[in-house]
């Protein structure tokens, strides 16, 4: 809320609120400011407050002024997203179903920024919890062994060699013999040889695209799903073909469909604990994807972000298929150390040269001090004591979480489970994201999970921190004041 | 040299060395190997036991015999190299004089993968000295100060915060500070918020890259120059124009009539210790290019990788710019840590969110803990000491080279400086390249440094790998072989 100070007008105050917001992209090129009165109504200032605003928001060159039609943000630096929607415009297909939750709203929507919302998501912001967060929250991860771990390799000889040169191409072959044998346990088949350490596994699938694909290739990828995925790809170029994910799999019609029209090259599938519904691919469903990727000579990329999270057993492509046509990649952001940025791909054979030289031209090689810290942690059983742990008391976070939600209205579209809860708050939550971020709290909208944006109803939410009664309640009365 | 052991006949080693060298990229797809009499007379064995190791490698399908015309190493996975000879086939106008040394190799001529060749660079192979390599070897990194600037970062409550969450997406903000008061004095001028860390200098270019080109584009690039930054603009699909590179910096008049020709959209230049001859960027030539660059509207990465190595008087564009179509790139792999992997960029104000974005998008962030580790190395003033130090030892370890090298009947194409010599050896530096290999010695020849890989007589020295009279010798040994 505003309030009048001795250094600082209202309307100067709502100025720079709303500069902040368009130079930090969170209010895109393109969208229009609310009208003077709404504007004037949401703040609780009076309607010459809020022209005033305006009026040095336009001074500053920030908005311009459309007559009869009101302010406009003013064209900056190209946003990811805007590409986003010209380009899924090309694709012939659309999946049925995809736009029409967003249709309601579509004809003055301007989406929020999605790499601004996501980087805000990554930065120590409000002191608050951050229902839209991604990862667990600091104090889920705490662990006794991570300072041994360091110990570990920082004695004079190790930190000598971990850090006074390059390390190998393809990563530390010691934690690529211990995620040899972590992949045995899932059943998939990877030598050390089909491993390549990288910056997190989004730096996996960012090596993964650059390698298989080149600019106006189209590839597959689920949806609803993750918006650095679709940001990426479309940043590099490349034409999405959105695949409606459901409870046992993806929409292999919609997907024999793609491949007869445009001859994808890649699917990109999040099989277990599917970012963000919590789906988990059927066995059945797997096996006839499988099928489809070979009738019709795709590769696809298995995100197991969330490995961790599931159980071992889980049904995953990578382990029925062998890795003959299949990518394995996955990290440790998500359970031991985001900050390390540790993550990595197993590949067929006949691919490995190839990911190999990308992640060389991309980076050269990846901090071995680290990653030597982590196979320890690895064969120490550490880890996997940590992340039965971590189950556990996520299981009962989870509980609280959904009756909350429940409570104040929400609609689980998916079964519970995993980190995330993928919930209809029958309201539009792009609206709903802006006002909760006047509040200090960011959200993740359902539109950031859609190739074009397409707003709706829906979000995610982390049930680590959505345990809080307070949120829910100034959620509630937000969303009654849309 | 290959002897005879109980277990494996010469044959069969024979065989073995030649197909790890084709498995490795090392021997191109359609590469002829030598003839069955000039490999017997190389590998001091019998016409026969090479006859019976090229039986060997045709029956495991790795060469294939061709009538009257001998052994062609078989097609393989695609070599980013032999995509960058048909890129650059589609440029109009070549610069003067960049094919006339290779002309007289061109006919038969099949280079060596360079991708294979730089993995082996960075590979702990070989216990020799590596004549080759690209940066110091780990002993002149020594210092006393690294293993005290991680038991900084390792206390449990920092380890926590740089180790359970993802650390801010710019990069850690101490380091930040830290590099934008280096940057001051080298009289550029960047706050901490025209700073993003990247994992080395490397990604920092592959992120400017990313960022400012489209598939197509024409992009300037000194030749000679580091074969990693030809390769990553050839993956990405750009057209580079090659720019030639002497002693005062590139040359104008052909970048002008690229400009007339091709409205390339960006130059990349190593002004300082440009990588591999030495030169240093003239006072006049800067303003000249910077004038160039405002006339016809291209931006310029300056990919100051070899900073410490360098007065900070240096001329550099980023300080005649001001950062304002300039975006500087360095790192800390060539004086502290390679292991690390640390490097950054700086930014005009006006480029420093899409940058970020294309950050987040290859690798969300970077390792928190060891670029506040980073940190405290040069708030203290430890690495300003250590790089003192080390360009002391290097200039007594050049005078050595240079004399073992002339001796050795070297030329030094340009005026030996830095961390390397560029040398006429009189004889093409790829044949010479591969029969160094043989006896354990990776070279850097001269086609790793131009964009169509031309070959020549060239090659690139590190003065730290060539202290050693003996290898002197057997680089002379094997010249006089060819």
């Amino acid at each position: 809320m505003l309030v009048r100070t001795r250094s600082q007008s209202l309307s100067a105050q709502l100025a720079a609120r709303l500069a902040e917001r368009i130079n930090s992209g969170l209010l895109a090129a393109g969208s229009r400011l609310p009208s003077v009165r709404l504007c004037a109504q949401q703040q609780d200032v009076s309607p010459s407050t809020v022209v005033a605003a305006y009026d040095q928001l336009l001074a500053q060159g920030l908005v311009e002024a459309h007559k009869n039609r009101g302010f406009f943000v003013r064209n900056r630096a190209l946003a990811l997203v805007d590409k986003g929607q010209v380009a899924t415009k090309n694709v012939d297909l659309m999946p049925p179903g995809t736009s029409s939750v967003g249709s309601v709203f579509a004809a003055q929507h301007v989406p929020v920024n999605a790499t601004a919302l996501i980087r805000g998501m990554f930065q120590r912001g409000s002191d608050k919890p951050q229902p839209g967060l991604g990862a667990f929250p600091p104090d889920w991860l705490e662990t006794g062994f991570l300072p041994a771990a360091i110990r570990r390799v920082s004695s004079g000889a190790q930190l000598r060699a971990l850090s006074l040169q390059y390390g190998e191409p393809a990563g530390d072959s010691g934690l690529r013999q211990a995620l040899s044998a972590r992949l045995a346990a899932l059943a998939i088949p990877a030598t050390a040889q089909q491993i390549i350490t990288t910056v997190g596994a989004t730096h996996a699938l960012d090596i993964v695209s650059r390698t298989l694909l080149r600019t106006g290739d189209c590839v597959m990828v689920e949806e609803p799903g993750w918006a650095i995925e679709f940001a990426r790809l479309d940043a590099l170029g490349m034409r999405i073909l959105p695949v409606p994910r459901g409870p046992d799999g993806p929409d292999l019609a919609v997907m024999a469909r793609y491949c007869e029209l445009h001859s994808p090259k890649l699917f990109v599938s999040v099989s277990v604990l599917h970012n963000p519904t919590g789906f988990c691919l059927s066995p059945g469903s797997a096996h006839r994807l499988l099928q489809l990727a070979s009738a019709h000579n795709f590769v696809i990329v298995e995100d197991d972000t969330y490995s961790h999270l599931a159980p071992e057993h889980a049904t995953r492509l990578s382990a029925l298929d062998g890795l003959q046509r299949t990518i394995y990649v996955s990290g440790f952001s998500k359970i031991l150390a985001p900050g390390w940025r540790i993550g990595f791909l197993a590949a067929p054979t006949h691919l490995y040269e190839q990911l190999l030289d990308t992640k060389l031209l991309a980076t050269l090689t990846t901090p071995a001090l680290l990653e030597k810290a982590l196979a320890w942690c690895i064969e120490q059983g550490q880890l996997r004591r940590h992340a039965q742990q971590v189950r556990t008391r996520l299981a009962q976070a989870r509980g609280r979480s959904v009756t909350l939600a429940l409570a104040a209205g929400c609609r689980f579209v998916a079964p519970p489970t995993g980190l995330f809860g993928w919930v209809d708050t029958g309201v539009d939550t792009d609206a709903l994201a802006q006002r909760m971020l006047d509040l200090g709290y960011l959200l993740a909208p359902g539109s950031l999970f859609h190739a074009n944006r397409a707003p709706g109803t829906l979000m995610r939410i982390n049930f680590c921190t959505t345990q809080d009664a307070t949120f829910w309640q100034v959620f509630q009365e937000m969303r009654a004041s849309l």
